[in-house]
């Protein structure tokens, strides 16, 4: 299972790949950031961003993109840039008939370190020991996008299950209906 | 001067194209409404956003796309979505070359009825009045769009003289330093 974590921002884009299963150990496939000049038009950079997805998706052929869930409580003129990057990040996979999964800042922080509450660091340093890198990525986004996929890969197999008694339920209650 | 505007959102997209130039009567060319499922996955609805933008560029060929600016004072859950639709839309018109201003909401009250506070009731009549229709453009978001379309030809005389301008300014300082 390969999974492209984005970490959505105008200015820096968080990119990561990773492969591997739940249970096993996983392998970092690539790391990065896709960057936007702050003083050119948001069209512009809206056009950067998807430039530097579509490369990533190119390049690394992934079965799943993960994206992180913007909220509203934080600084309000940031997060309608980071709607807007997700914005163009899901589109590009959707396109491509790539499954999109969007994962909470905490649920990421849980799923690697115990701790919806844990900082920046902390991630870094269990991103860095789960891929058994020599050293933590830098930028921050660039950590938090291999944790977003990491999270994807050991959330996926309920999510999946969960998807799979979803779909039999409503497969089910037609048949009943059409008996 | 050809004019699309877009009040940007996930479930309806409102899609108006204007043409003429500021102190002379306008004509619409076309409105109408880009919609996606509620229940379809963000992905999804933001390629169907995009395929419907697509499909009025090609059709129109507007010289300008006049986006709403996005606001976060309003409901957390609705401005995510505007925001990313919005994001969408300037994607599409950045990719071909198109010129994308953003006009805030009063902005665009202001400019069709003289009041920054004016109700939808009246800006519906205000863009039915200058582009001579029999009825109000249904739905509000339809009518939104031409609404905003109008405020790009009216305002944007001052604006490109203003970029002049600033082009100007720019270019003696350059020349100012080099000679």
């Amino acid at each position: 299972m390969r999974v492209l974590g984005v970490d959505p921002g105008l200015t820096r884009c968080g990119v990561g790949v990773v492969e591997g299963v739940a249970g096993r150990p996983l392998t970092m496939v690539g790391v990065g950031v896709v960057r936007t000049p702050v003083d050119a038009e948001l069209g512009h950079r809206l056009v950067a961003i998807e430039q530097g997805i579509e490369q990533w998706l190119d390049e690394h052929r992934p079965e799943f993109v993960a994206v992180e869930r913007v909220f509203s409580q934080h600084n309000v003129r940031t997060v309608m840039g980071t709607a807007q990057a997700s914005a163009v990040a899901m589109l590009c996979a959707a396109r491509r008939g790539i499954p999109v999964a969007l994962h909470t800042p905490s649920e990421v922080k849980a799923a690697v370190t115990g701790s919806g509450r844990a900082d920046k660091a902390q991630v870094g340093a269990m991103v860095t020991r789960l891929l058994r890198l020599s050293a933590p990525p830098r930028p921050a986004d660039a950590a938090d996008a291999l944790a977003l996929a990491i999270c994807h890969i050991w959330r996926a197999p309920a999510q999946n299950r969960l998807q799979q008694a979803v779909a039999l339920h409503a497969a089910n209650a037609t048949k009943g209906r059409t008996a």
